[in-house]
Parts: structure tokens; sequence; C-alpha cells
């Protein structure tokens, strides 16, 4: 592939931790030129002065955000953003080549009075109808011919994919199912809060917003969709004393008999083209460090055959399959690459 | 009091974790006197050797056990030894005056069968009938007539105080308990093990033991028993990279309508006369760090309204209130000592 | 002692990390009644509310600081500020009876020059000659006279007291001093910066303003002081991925052929009289968490015999010996009580 | 580069910490095919069994090392052992091509009394004539030659670079250099034992083997040489509770005066070809999450001019420029591939 054949992509909201994660991969990707970064705070500054990881390796510069500029320059521009600013950026790129992946939660719903109900009024609604939410081994189809992709948050994307096959194929009711989630501390980005200082966080664990998270509704829509009627689920997060990581662990009522043998073949056979889904194999179990720093998702299930349920839990890297990883792999899905390039690093053991 | 009037305790096990923070209490404690520690790995060495932080102040040295002798010296003897040994040592203190609270499983189960399903064969199934579940909240009455104590596990302990006044009073249903629980490394106590190498914990999260730990029968024994009828729950543990504390999420079905005001009027009024049992006010939720290194249990409901599903979050400290605590509550109670006497030190603010 | 006999005392600034370690020792000190919490963030607030740990067991709220009302109130007020702010308040305090132990810089330098020289233009300079700096081992004779102390920083409580016995006795050369310390993010405090986010800090270690720390003077003035003549040292502090704990390592060169075991003597026999000092034994090293929520310091000497040079390893907890803990031992000398009164609780072996 | 020219690589001790960082850089080495993996305790199993987050991704299995097999089917064979072993395997290597790289200490030093004192006898003293120091920034040319290659201690790699260029010149006295330095956990491996506990070293920091540790001989045989003549060192290593990292810093007397930009000069002048070094701008400090992951070494000086001393602190990962990425870089030079070939991908932001 030659020079002037790569996707020149551009990093919207470059310094928080996501942005610092697509930077990273797309730096080494070998289908990209990474050419824009973009960041109110520092503009001005090397990216290399803010993660200093960076140093001798990356040497970008950081610009405050222009919309032409970035149309010009960039086939793909990725929203690391808070929620509220893509909903304004992205209509001033319609117009330009420029395709969008966005990380926030503003081109995640098709339902508006969802998004509306838990976030703000959305001022571009008319897009909501052409994005495509990009749960990549769910959505591949509609992703490919996306031009605005709203990137899955992390909860829904490590509880989801555990739960689609079911949900889709009627093995569990659509009544009852809990979710338990487990999060990082990266998860809440890079804003200063006292919920994020080491001291407070430290050797503590605790609940936050039980039965009241904004992912909530995003999975409510996602699993209502696949099962073809509404589904209300019980959300509880939590935060984890560590940096990276994520798991989930749901719990739902099975409709018929089945036991662990069995749900693991459903869940084989449903991501058997998937290279970042791993089905742990019956009588083990997944941990977050064993995803840490890919896109991968590691899947267990088992049934508790006395209550007829079915339990799964599932870990991702809250950073990568939770954000940067997979909003990479929605770029090389609309453009065509192979769906796992530049993120099928060897990970680290420990 | 009188320095002849204290209560003379041992702990056999002295340098485990829970052995430890025995040891700890005790020392501090206004109305006992340590006069043994056992250890077999550290006989003859000061237990300052093996924990620093009692360098200058505990000057005990461990022995080996011996029946006989702690016999004459104790009026109260803590077990904190791997299950099977105590149900081998209790007998040889009977006849003695020496009381027992044992912090394994051995004295937990009234029935046998429930025991040996999950531990081994019963070498002294005749002391089952006369050993007291130490739930210290809910069975003071006959604690206080009881001279063999089967103090709690951490996980019931953490689990069953916030189900307790719900299922006692019928106000939720008896099917469909889930409850997933978080514990610090400390739970797996001293030993050396991979699952326990700092490399392999850190900065990771993991399920184990899924719907398969030998703490679910406990809990369903006491259950069934508050609800006049079987209960099977659905128990996932998880292990939190972290050393001390634990938190238990559990999801029970409402049997009526019931707001998030009225649960925690329900865990207030049960617990009005508990001086370990903090109810968080509504809109607030507990974290381990507030229970740091103390007796206390903080407990959080929430009624998830549109599912009629009750929430709980509670934590402990898995060495103290699910271990060396509450085994000192229990003697406190045995002894017609103020339930928190040694137990009422203010907490660590982090 | 009767209740009216309690020392009263107040904490101006109760909701930093040092502040909150005031109210734990002071709400379960003996000898005396807490009577006031300041902090100008969280007027009308409850303690419990900042700080969960303290709910059920500390029911004070805190209100604005007013110097009248404090002076009417409190017998002793510990100031848990920030710098600059003390030297505004004391003045105000003269006239009352209150004593006052300052946690800042203000009044730990009797050089007006070399505090301003690193702090900022000194506003109360005819303090700085009747105020006490507050290394409690050192100077309690002058501290049980003085009616304002200088508590003493965490740096310089953990490096001096190793180096005193041997500095004040000429057993090392005041030439080529190495002090290299490491510290918890507690030290820190609880304002919010990146360098105490949690992912900016876990599973890193760095060195911080090497050559260019605020203790530095502090020590050279003490270490000065007890020479006899001019000592400069090169001090660099390190950031521990941890809330608490503080290990100093020092290097300095005997002026005399000496072994560990004569090293370890002079220790021993200069420290014969004080609680909080630990030596630790010939073959053996102190860990932070040896001395982890307690107000002890440990101390291991070791002669690098083929380059002739004593190495001291000394570890304290930042928040107690190097700070809250401190400041009550030295309440206790200006009062009359026993210097451990309140401080003695037996330690977490974990 | 065609497949049948691809260097064929064989790691021995594969299930440790530094084998397992063998394997994940050796898979995605682009001129490497790996061939064989060995280990003792889990021959016959699978690597991804062993370290899940290889699952899917490396299918080898470990086999029990058989001197002959790895003669004839590797180029290069990575010995990742306890010392004692290599010295007893190599010479079984010998007679085939296979190149060795030795983890261990086994071939670090020239002088065998040297070792000896330190280790044990030494069973090959001939072959370390032979065999060649791997700290590939200082010793590129012979290591081009050398079939044999001693991996330097992680230790020595972080506390002798810096170092080199000003022994090297003459900038500094052979006299009284200190070296205080931190390491993660990882770096004792992942055996198991107290020390390593997660229990035991969370929240905590402490000394070990102060001025007594068998990287020192190491260091001083090449400090000496380095110099021209003997050097002796005072070296204290720390335990830093996080998994990865290394932290070193030095303190040596200046023996003419210089400041802190010069000494920069110096560092960059020395290092310019050098892909995996960086000197870190005035003003700024390395931290060990700069190199997480990575080869690099990232160093930073300052003078302390009052004391005529340059301090400087550099960071590694211990895990790779420490152990198996250095190992990876010695192999590149042997058989003359780019010196970052398989080490150059761009490292997490945090």
């Amino acid at each position: 592939m030659t020079q002037s054949k790569k996707i020149a992509a551009a990093v919207v909201g470059a310094t928080g931790y996501a942005g610092a994660e697509l930077v990273r991969i797309l730096w080494d990707h070998p289908g990209v030129e990474l050419t824009a970064l973009t960041s109110r705070q520092y503009a001005g500054q090397a990216i290399a002065d803010i993660f200093p990881a960076f140093r001798g390796i990356v040497p970008l510069v950081c610009e405050e955000f222009d919309a032409q500029s970035i149309g010009e320059r960039a086939d793909v521009a990725f929203l690391a953003l808070p929620h509220k600013l893509p909903m304004a950026i992205v209509p001033k790129l319609e117009g330009t080549h420029t395709k969008v992946v966005d990380l926030s939660a503003d081109f995640r719903f098709s339902n508006q009075a969802a998004y509306e109900s838990v976030y703000q009024p959305h001022t571009s609604p008319e897009l909501l109808q052409s994005s495509v939410y990009g749960l990549c081994e769910l959505y591949r189809d509609q992703i490919a011919k996306a031009s605005i992709i709203g990137n899955p948050g992390c909860y829904p994307t490590c509880s989801l994919l555990p739960l689609a096959p079911f949900i889709r194929q009627g093995f569990i009711s659509t009544q009852g199912i809990v979710i338990d989630a487990k999060s990082g501390v990266s998860g809440a980005g890079r804003g200063l809060s006292l919920t994020s200082h080491f001291c407070e966080v430290q050797e503590g664990f605790s609940a936050y917003k039980v039965a009241d998270h904004r992912h909530c509704p995003e999975m409510e829509e996602i699993l209502s969709m696949e099962a073809g009627k509404e589904v209300r689920i019980t959300f509880v997060p939590h935060l984890i004393p560590m940096s990276r990581g994520m798991l989930a662990t749901s719990y739902s009522m099975l409709k018929k008999n089945m036991d662990t043998s069995a749900a693991l073949k459903i869940l084989t056979a449903f991501y058997k083209d998937c290279p970042f889904v791993q089905i742990c194999p019956e009588g083990t179990l997944p941990g977050t460090s064993h995803v840490r720093g890919t896109n991968g998702i590691h899947i267990a299930a088992r049934v508790d055959q006395h209550a007829n349920r079915l339990i799964l839990v599932s870990v991702i890297d809250n950073l990568v399959k939770g954000a940067a990883g997979q909003a990479v792999q929605n770029m090389n899905i609309m453009f065509g690459l192979p769906e796992n390039a530049g993120l099928n690093n060897t990970p680290y053991p420990l």
C-alpha cells in the first residue's frame, strides 16, 4: 500500500484518555496516516508533552478544531469529546467527504426521546436516522455503508455482546435481566474530580448510579430491537480501584432448559467469524487482565441449573474495545480494511 | 474492672490474617487479657517478628496448640484455622470451661448434610446442635447462651444482614434472589497461591467460583430458616485488586410495591439497636473504604420501580465484621460485655 | 479525669486529609473534647457527609472559622490549612488562652529569610522567635513551654529523626548527606490535580522537585542547628502509587569506622525513652505498612563498610507521625499528658 | 523477507514473566518465527492456558527442554531460567548453530571470581571469555559478533546507561556513587513467596538487600571497566507496590563544574543514535508509566550545584528493557536486523 493510499485520520479531542488511545492505535495502523489532533485545552502543545509515553515517537502538535480544515485533511474524524459537542460539530462536517466515528452518546440512539430523557435536547435529530450504532459484531453490514457512527458506550459493549445471541434467538426471557457491571477508573475520564482522586479510590470499591446510569437506556434500546419487543433491565455499575478494564456479570432467565455446554456452543457459533471475541472454555473464567490493552472481549457462560438462570461474565478494556479500539474497528469496516487491521498486537501476559 | 476480672483469651492460629486481626483487637480490648497465641508454622517465634507492625507493642510468642494448656489458660478460644481442624480440636476442649468462637465453617451449619455437601465428612456432628451461628445482629439471644459459636463467613455476613429484614418479614420473594459479591484479596488468606500473587491480581478484576462457592449453602440455610421455607439463591463472587473490603449487591423481587424510602425505613427500624449497622441516607451509597478496619456494615437500598426489584448494596471489612471483629462481638455477647467493647475505635477517614 | 477537665480542641481546616486524621485521633482521645471543626469549603455540612467513615460516630458539623469563637471554645487549635493562612490567623488568636499547633510551614522556621526564600513574605515574623519546631523526640522541653508549635513537615520528620543522633554527636560528616525519600499520594492533599488523578498515579513511580523541594531548607536549618555548623543536603522526593506511607533512605559519610551493630546501638540509646521510635533489629528492615495508621517511626541502620557510608532507612505514616499524630503528640507534651495519650492503638497487621 | 528467511527462535522457560514477555514480543516480530517454548512445570500445556491473554492468538504448547531438539529447531535460544541452570545448558548447545541470549546472571560477568562471590561456583567458566555483556547501547560491536549474550540485569540496565557517558568520559568521580533504585514486583518473578503476596505488598513500600544485592558487583564490574579503574558503589533497592516498572536515582560527584544543561547535552550527544533512549528536556522528569510495556529508557539529569552533585533519574520497564525487550534487541544486533525490529510499538498513554 503506498503512502498516498492511506486513510487520512483526525482525532478531535486527542488529550483525553480515549483520544490518546486513538493516537496510539492510529499511529501504528498500517493503513492510516494521522493528519490532525485537536484539543481545546492543549492547542499548540505537542501531544508528547501531554503524554510523555509518546516522547520521541509521535511528533504531532495539538491544534484548535476547525471544521473546514478537518474536512479537507481527514477521510475520517474520530470525535473523542464530551456529550453535546459532537452534535454541534457533525453538521459542520456534512458536505465534506469526512466520515465520522463519534465516541460520545450523541449518535448512539435512533430514538430521539430516549436520548433526550437522559442527556439533553438533541440539536441534530435529523442525523439520528442515518447514523449507525457501531457495535461491530452485530451491525457490520450497516456500519460498512454508514458515514456517521455512534460508537457504543463501554458498559453496553461489554454487556450486550454476551447477551445478544441469547436475546436475538429467544433463549432467554426479556423480563428480569440484571446486569451488574464493574469498571476501572479511566472510564470516568481525565477530568479532575474527587471520585478520581487516587486516595479516594485506592483500596476502595463502591457502587454508583444504582439503577440510574445513562448507559441503561442505550442497552434497553438495543436489546429491545434484538428481541423484537420492549426489554427493561436493571443495571448497577461499580467502580474498581484500577485504571483500565471492565467486567460485566449478567443474570437472565432461560426460557427452556439448557446446560452450560449448550450455552457455550450458542456463543461460539454466533461469534465464529469475529476475531476479537473469545469464548472461554468450560470451567474457565475471564479476568480483565486477559484483555488489557486489546480490542478483545472474553465471554464465559454458566447455567445455574437449580434456578434455570444463565450467568454471563465478560471482560473488555474499557478504553479499547469499550472506546478507541472499537472506533478503529468501525473505521476498518467502513473503509473495507480487514476488521483487525492495526488492532492485532499480541497482548501483554500481565 | 480489675485485672483479675478480665476475660482470658487465646487465639489459635494467630499468624493468618484473621488471627492477626484478633490479636490487634484483643490486645486493646479493655475487658480482655490475651494469654496465648498458637501457630504450627511459627511456634517459638514472636508475633512481632511475623507482623512487624506489632513490634514494641505486642510481646507475645507463638506456641504449639495444646488443648489442655489452652483449656487451663483461656476463658475463650478463638479458632482461626482452616476448615476441618476445628472439628477435631473443639471436642478436646469440651470438659474445660473454655468457650469457643470458631472462624471456620465447621460449626456454621445446623444441617450436617449441607456442611458435608460442600466441605467434608463432619467428625463431630453431635456438636452441631449446640453450636450457634454467630450472626450477631440476628441471633444475639442464642449467642448469649452458647458455648460454641460458628462465626459466619464474610460473604454471608455482608449479604445476609441487608436481606434479613425483608425476607423475615415477607417483603421479598424467596425465588430469584441474586447476590453479586466482590471481595478484596485478604479473604483468600495468607497462604501462597498464584491467585494471590501481586502481579496476577494488580490491575485485574475477575469472577470466580460462579454459582459454585461454599458460602452459598451457608446463606441458603439461614435465608430458608428466616423465610420459613426453602430459599435458593444465585451467588457469584468476584475478586477486587485491593487488600481489605467486601461489597455485596443483591437483587430480589418485591412482593408488593414499595419505594426506596419505605425500604430504608424497614432497614432502619430493624437495626435500630445495632451499633455496627449504618443505613445510608437516601441518595448516598456505601464504599468499602467507609468501613475499612471497623466492625461496621453500611447498607443502602434502592427500589428499581419499573422492575419492582429491590437492590441492596452493603459493605464490610472482610477481616473485621467478616471475621475477627464479629468474633469479638460474639465474645462480648457471650460474656455479657457491651456489644461494641473493644470495637469502637473511630475509623480512618481514608 | 472528669469531663470538665478535658482539653477543648478545635480543628481548623477539618476536611483535608490531615484535618480528618486529627478528627479521628481527637475524637477517641481520652483527655480531649473536640469542640469545633472549621472548613471554608464545607461550612454547614456534617463532617460525616464529607467522610462517610465517620457516619454514626462523629456528629460534628463544620463551621466557618471565627477567631473569637475559637478563642473562647478551644484550649488548643490545630491549624490544618495551606501555607500562608496560618500566619494571618495566629495573631488573631493571640490574647486568647488558645494554644496553637500549626501543621503548615508558617511557624517551622526560626530564620525568617529561609522561610521566605521558599514560601512567601512572612507577615508575622515576630512570632517566629517564640514558636517552637515540634519535632517531639528532639525538642520536648521547648515544646512543653510553647504556645505556638510549628508541626514539622512529613519529609523532615521521617528524615531527621534517624540522622539526629549521628549529626548531634558528630559521628557523620556534615558534608555530602543525600536523602532519597518516597511518599504516598495523600501527602499532596485532597485538592484536585492531575498528579493525584488515579490513572496518572496507579502503576507509576516518579521523582519530583529533584533537589528543589521546600522541605529541604527546613531540614537544613535543623541539621545545621544540631551540628553546630552549616549543613547542606541533597534531597530528592519520589511519589509512590499508594495512599499513605513514607520511606526515607539517607546516605552519609562516617567520620570514624563503625559497624552496623554500633550504629544501631547509638540509635537505641538515643531513643530509649521514646514510645514511638522503634529501632529495627539487625538484619531486618522497615516497610511503610509496619506503621500504617500509627504515630510510630521505624528506623534501620546499615553501614556499607567498603565505602564507610552510613545508610539509614526509616518509615512513617505521613498523615500521622508526619502530620496529625505528631500534632497531637505535641499537644500532649504542651498540656502535660502522657506523650502517647490517644495515640497508642495497636496497629493493623496489614 | 520470505517465511524461510525468518529467524527461528526458542524460548526456554516460557512461563515466567520474562519468558512470557519474550513470547509476546517474538510472536509479533516481523523477522522471527517462534518455533519452541519450553517449561518444566507446564510441559504439555498450551501457553494460552497459562496466560489467558494469549488465548486465540498464540497457539503454541510448552514442551520439556531438550538440547538436541532446540539445537535443530532454533537459530537463537532465549534462556529465561533461574541462575545456575543456564551454565549447565549452554555447553549442551555448543556445537549446534544456535546462538544464546541468556537472561540470567550466568554469562554477565567476565570475572569468574566476582560471579562466584555472589552466586555459586561457575561450571562453565571457559565460556565467560567469549560471552558478551548485552548492554546494547554500550557494546553493540561486540554483541554483533557474539554467540552467547549475558543479558544485563534490570537494575544494571536502568542504572548504568545514565552513568556511562559521565564515567567513561571522566566527568564524575569514581568514588562515592550512590544508586537508590526502586522496582515493581514483577522483578521478583512469578514464583510464590510472601514478599509477592498481594496483601503484603499493596499499600506498602520497603527497602531490601540494603548494600547487599547481587546486581551491585555486576554494576561495579562494568563501571570499573568504563572508568579504567576500580569503582565501588553503594546500591540500595526498594520494592514499589506495582507490577511493572523501575526507577533509579543516582548521586555522584562532578569532577568539574557543570550545570544541568551541560549534563543533558552530554547525555544527548552520547545517545544520539540510540532509538530507545530518550533524554528528558530540562525541567521535566521521567515516570515509570512513560515506558510501560516498551523497550525505552527515559533519562533526566539535574545538577545540585551547591553540592556539585550530579543527580540522574532513569526509568525502564523491568520486564522489557530490563529483560525480554533488551534480549530481543540483542538478537536484532546479532542477526543484523534493525535494532528496533519488533520493539517499536507505540506505547500506551497510560
